[in-house]
């Protein structure tokens, strides 16, 4: 394995590892009892062919993989070159269509008219509508319904990749903890904080959330105008992209010294995420380490402070399958990558998450970030 | 009107603002035999309530218009305090549902079991796919196909916002013919382009296309490692969103002395894209904007060479209706903007397009960038 923390490019993927990709997703689409797969631009279209366009727009793009013959990609007459310029273009007949034709009626001579399809989750709606309009025996299925686990799965190329965006993620930490905090802007520390990511080779910053006192307990709350104090809680929660896959991780810290209830709450959060940690093997159920985790906040009374799911798959993007949530009986294999993020959210006081990202091992998990867990002190 | 290259923030929208927009979109949707319409994060959500999620992702948020009741929002539990602090939501209910439930069945309970729905266009297939489920008898439309000129009538604080950004990437240009072009990378002269439209005041850069020499024959180059050389013709189409709203223009410059074919075809173009904009009145239809401004090309021997659309409607996004395309009959109206961009592509030689944002005004058209169309020569 390459030094995680080399800011150098890995070895592209190459047109074998997309055509071995179109073979194993056309083999899951049949085992599915599907037609065929339905990939439009996004995280989908860039594993199967390495494939982005320059903007996801109302020009429909579409690659189908039917599971009886070869894979086939519709694109707008004026993207073609980009698009047969892409690595994974050789396993795939490439058309196009022109502005002013019906780019439905065309990309409907691609598939079955009785076709089962499964569709990229992300596929825009109208696409969706124009394909249903045209081919009204067909039916359609949404990719995390019929076929979740088809990215699941990281083969070591990708693992090597995403430990590579954690490992960066966890330099971003270590530095932002030695800057100053009281008196400046969350605004500004998460600016540090991007800045900070792309040092350490993030092409692609997805959020800086600085949850900072009261703040910290929206958990969605990003960054805003507040003046971070004395005393504050704060919430650290950053990732993007760095080689095309995933970073997320959250640390809680705390600007000079907490009281005996924050330094409470924090352990709770802090148990809750080793004991989600330590769930983690193969053929246990994704919504195990949902239960496991939010256990040991339930049982310390703080149950109805966790209002999320413990965790999301990472891959290609920030949030995909697998989730770790409650109904979720999907089974841990090797090589699946999630977050593992237990929370306490105290409304208008304070708010403490903990993250890693956790990959399957043959004898349970592995963390792909290595920064301590326990609340750092910063000023 | 305010001063267009003010760099200071607009005065927001109001709640009476997205109290009115709302208030429209229902009568729309009654008008055209609709129970309502559903709106998802993005551009229609911005549009109606002020409120952009931190990010777009697989937790459902949906905004629902009924003809006959009040606005309804659904959001997942731990966006709720941002969605609430939004401009627009007193103008609505809002409820939310939490990880772990069937978020369909729920966003299903705002809505008719047997309506027939407008939906936003980039809503993902996902969700679409789970009310389809949960409301077998329900029936759905894409926002473009039923009501594609919701949001293409702009009113006078939408136009000035329009025109600061076309000011803002029209200041871009000007600074830009000013650097160094031979022996720099179209990556390095894009650079240059998405700073400068930064420093002037834009948000967001979305494109910035340096298409130089043979790449200006593929209208959807962005940019590459090209180094840019004397002699070619460079393609520079770039905008974003400045306060909100968008800009998008092109200018095709020349590095040194062009020859008399390449004068030729850009002054092809030119005229192509005065005749379009001579053509813009309401109530002429869209495709006519198209067809008059591509008759100038053809004319004069390129029809084959000039491969898309003729422009394309812009606002809270680049890219949204209404189309300048062949079999559009929509007729435009006062205040519609959009651009109008012919261009002539010789395929591993050269192209030229040359690109306005438009606004329809009572008398005609009034172009909302001012920057010569004369082939500007660069060095």
């Amino acid at each position: 394995m390459s030094d995680p923390h080399s800011l150098s490019e890995p070895a592209p993927f190459t047109a074998d590892d997309f055509a071995e990709r179109l073979r194993r997703a056309a083999h899951a689409a049949q085992d599915a009892g599907l037609d065929g797969i339905l990939v439009t631009p996004g995280p989908d279209l860039l594993y199967f062919t390495g494939y982005a366009p320059v903007a996801i727009t109302e020009r429909i793009t579409m690659l189908v993989i039917p599971v009886d013959s070869e894979p086939a990609m519709i694109v707008p007459r004026l993207e073609r070159p980009d698009a047969e310029a892409a690595a994974g273009a050789s396993s795939m007949k490439i058309t196009d269509w022109t502005d002013g034709s019906d780019p439905y009626t065309e990309s409907a001579t691609l598939m079955a008219g009785t076709g089962r399809y499964a569709v990229s989750d992300s596929a825009w709606a109208m696409h969706l509508l124009g394909l249903q309009d045209r081919l009204p025996k067909s039916s359609y299925v949404s990719m995390t319904t019929a076929l979740p686990m088809l990215r699941a799965i990281k083969d070591d190329d990708e693992i090597e990749r995403l430990a590579a965006a954690g490992a960066a993620a966890d330099q971003a930490y270590e530095e932002i903890v030695t800057v100053r905090f009281a008196g400046r802007s969350e605004t500004d520390v998460g600016s540090d904080l991007a800045d900070l990511l792309r040092q350490f080779g993030h092409s692609q910053v997805d959020f800086t959330v600085v949850g900072s006192g009261p703040n910290g307990a929206n958990p969605h709350h990003e960054i805003g105008p507040r003046i971070i104090e004395a005393g504050d809680m704060v919430v650290l929660d950053f990732g993007g992209l760095k080689h095309g896959y995933g970073s997320d991780t959250t640390r809680t810290v705390h600007v000079g010294e907490p009281t005996a209830e924050e330094r409470e709450v924090h352990d709770i959060v802090r148990h809750a995420q080793q004991a989600g940690f330590e769930a983690v093997r193969p053929g246990v159920e994704c919504q195990e380490i949902d239960r496991v985790s939010r256990a040991v906040i339930t049982e310390a009374g703080y149950g109805d402070y966790f209002i999320h799911r413990v965790g999301h798959g990472i891959g290609l993007t920030t949030h995909e399958p697998p989730y770790m949530v409650e109904g979720e009986t999907q089974i841990l294999h090797p090589g699946m990558c999630f977050s593992i993020e237990p929370g306490i959210y105290l409304p208008d006081r304070f708010g403490v998450r903990i993250e890693d990202i956790v990959t399957v091992v043959p004898d349970g998990g592995r963390r792909l970030n290595q920064t301590s867990h326990e609340m750092r002190i910063v000023h």
